[in-house]
């Protein structure tokens, strides 16, 4: 049976590096923009669309949720989510892999051999990790932090109805701002 | 400076035992019952009292609120909170050492060098285990870990202002029920 890594992560904690440093150390492909790619060849959806909604919850405002939807009554992140879990379905399926948000924990938690991580770091050490790799921007890294977490915390919560950052829910939590990127790396691997 | 490791747990999950364990791999001390008996010592509080409602938030009546309180509105359950402060806050000055419960990683996280660790499981394998280690009982195990995990969770977020089991507010969580303990054990001392 393949085994998977599943990777979710508060912004900025570098959740992403350590994915792909993992998949690196252990020969195996890692999922993540490969992957917004496919969905979108698949969907038919833009790229533009996919990322800048892949990951945000449906809008509770009344009129967002009317207009837009088929004749099932799903909207197109609906379609989005649905497409989604097809293809994580199915990479899990092919090859033992990682796979990094998208809520991939939760898709695979009763079909695949999975070991679930979340990565969050202090709210200090990922402003100061954004700003290095993102760069500046008008809006302050601490506003970004916020704005970004709501949105995958909304997302998780309205598609797997569980609570996104609870421990429970992982295999296991690490802090990458009081390890390090690769200490992290080496712990997830060495669980493997 | 002195490093502590504190160790929050689900009932059931193994956690007093893993900090046991990796206390003994570190050659530190672990305090846990031990912890128990110097708050008794030195509060003058009953051994059988302290188990009971040492990690047990105060009562939303407002009965139990008004009855047991001393002149300055403190009940003896805060007096117990704010002798255990003192003397987890003294554990850690004193030597590098091993805390197991008792909000010890919110009391030290501003004045020691810490490893904070949440350890979890699912039901079914705490249930599993409160038999093999307590034995069986009236009350079924599901039950028991329930009622336990409540009250944990309650004296936490009173005394806290956070919340149990929040995978961020720990420097590292582990599923002890996937992983087994040797492996939680040999993960936290290579961290330490």
């Amino acid at each position: 049976m393949n085994r998977i890594i599943t990777i979710s992560r508060q912004f900025g904690s570098g959740g992403r590096t350590i994915g792909k440093e993992v998949a690196k150390k252990l020969g195996i492909p890692c999922y993540d923009s490969e992957l917004i790619l496919k969905i979108a060849e698949k969907s038919g959806l833009s790229k533009e669309y996919i990322e800048n909604y892949g990951e945000h919850a449906p809008s509770a405002s009344w009129l967002s949720n009317i207009v837009g939807r088929d004749y099932n009554g799903r909207s197109v992140r609906d379609d989005l989510w649905l497409v989604q879990h097809e293809i994580i379905t199915e990479l899990a399926q092919k090859e033992s892999c990682v796979i990094v948000g998208r809520c991939a924990d939760h898709i695979l938690k009763n079909t695949a051999n999975c070991l679930t991580v979340f990565v969050h770091a202090s709210p200090e050490k990922r402003a100061k990790r954004i700003v290095e790799i993102y760069g500046e921007s008008d809006e302050k890294p601490e506003k970004r932090l916020i704005d970004k977490d709501k949105r995958r915390k909304s997302y998780y919560q309205f598609y797997t109805d569980s609570t996104w950052g609870d421990a429970t829910k992982y295999d296991i939590s690490l802090d990458s701002g009081k390890f390090g990127i690769d200490k992290c790396v080496s712990i997830i691997a060495q669980l493997y």
